[in-house]
């Protein structure tokens, strides 16, 4: 049986998304959010579209206890206060999978701009806020929200996940295989994430001119 | 008969292998290169590799006097300076294609990593070094220098162009389509050049972890 993974801020699309599409796979979810009315607001609607799921919600402390891995799926403008929140929570040996995107729109901005964060990405400032053990690598900035939550959709491109380690990467490559259509491709150390971040705003770019939902495949790899 | 091509830097690689394949589908190639010598030494290696080809070789500002299309494709350690000398060459309605990667190893550091560019990015600079009238797009930076020069190597992948000017980014793409399997992507304004150009030390990450050599395909989109 797949490992439990902990979704905080499924309540929005990128996170419903992998929680839909995990939870369709036999992965149990526990979907986190500062508020509990909207975290089992959001269970209750994935159990609606994937019957045979199972999914509880729960706010983020409660969510995050003993969770084994943990997607970090919260707008760049929560991402510090959410990890802040977690500080006392989150213990050596878990995983944080990190999907935060510094887009520019944070502050208002365009959503074809990011920020620059000082640690030089959004991965590398949850690395340096979590508790001492507790590892993270980043993800999911190229898949499509919408496509994830279209369970009709048949997903088939990549997800490039950055990490410095390689146990870490492997242990979230074998939860993203379980999801027909996702191939994962390691990017190489944490550091990259500062570029694997910017693919965000690049694709809402490609999507704005061809009215698209676009995703990233790497070709000259073994599928 | 489609347009001529004029490449800066067709000396290195990436240059030589798009001289290579434009010349194949019939695109006449003028290389240019700071030193007369090299540049007629890489037309005549392209024209053993492609007969039928035509290539000639002539010094940077001789190359580049009344060609409409100019690639430039110069380490970024010597992307300044070659604007610079072809300062007073480039007029008005010339196109200025930049497929210059600011990688961190033309400061002796990695490849994986890149330098921040003023600007933003290397096209940016090339646009305000470029004399007023002349337009620059950005492109090339995904696609490997060593699969465009293996000429036994069927294409499948993506050129991610940039540029502020629709009709200029769609004047590039008639070119690059008449290579054979790849397809041109418009992905905005000049400005997301500061993303495309951080695509290539991606994938060199990428490269080296998967022994390849990785380009892009965007998902999403017709073909």
């Amino acid at each position: 049986m797949p490992e439990q993974v902990c979704i905080v801020g499924a309540t929005g699309a990128l996170g419903f998304g992998l929680a839909l599409r995990w939870g369709r796979v036999g992965v149990p979810i526990v979907i986190g959010s500062r508020d509990l009315g909207r975290a089992q607001e959001a269970a209750g609607r994935a159990s609606a579209l994937v019957p045979h799921g199972d999914f509880i919600g729960l706010q983020n402390a409660d969510a995050v206890l003993d969770a084994p891995i943990v997607v970090l799926s919260v707008p760049f403008r929560s991402q510090s206060e959410t990890l802040t929140n977690l500080k006392n929570v989150l213990v050596e040996g878990q995983l944080v999978v990190d999907a935060t995107v510094p887009l520019a729109a944070a502050v208002s901005g365009k959503a074809t701009r990011t920020l620059g964060v000082w640690q030089g990405s959004a991965a590398q400032q949850a690395q340096e806020m979590v508790p001492e053990g507790v590892r993270v690598v980043s993800a999911f900035h190229t898949v499509s929200a919408a496509l994830l939550t279209d369970l009709e959709h048949e997903l088939t491109e990549d997800v490039l996940v950055c990490g410095d380690r390689r146990e870490d990467k492997q242990r979230l490559a074998e939860l993203v295989n379980l999801i027909p259509g996702l191939r994962v491709v390691d990017c190489g150390p944490l550091e990259t994430a500062r570029i694997v971040e910017q693919l965000t705003p690049l694709l809402i770019s490609i999507n704005v001119r061809h009215k698209t939902r676009a995703g990233i495949k790497i070709t000259g790899l073994e599928s």
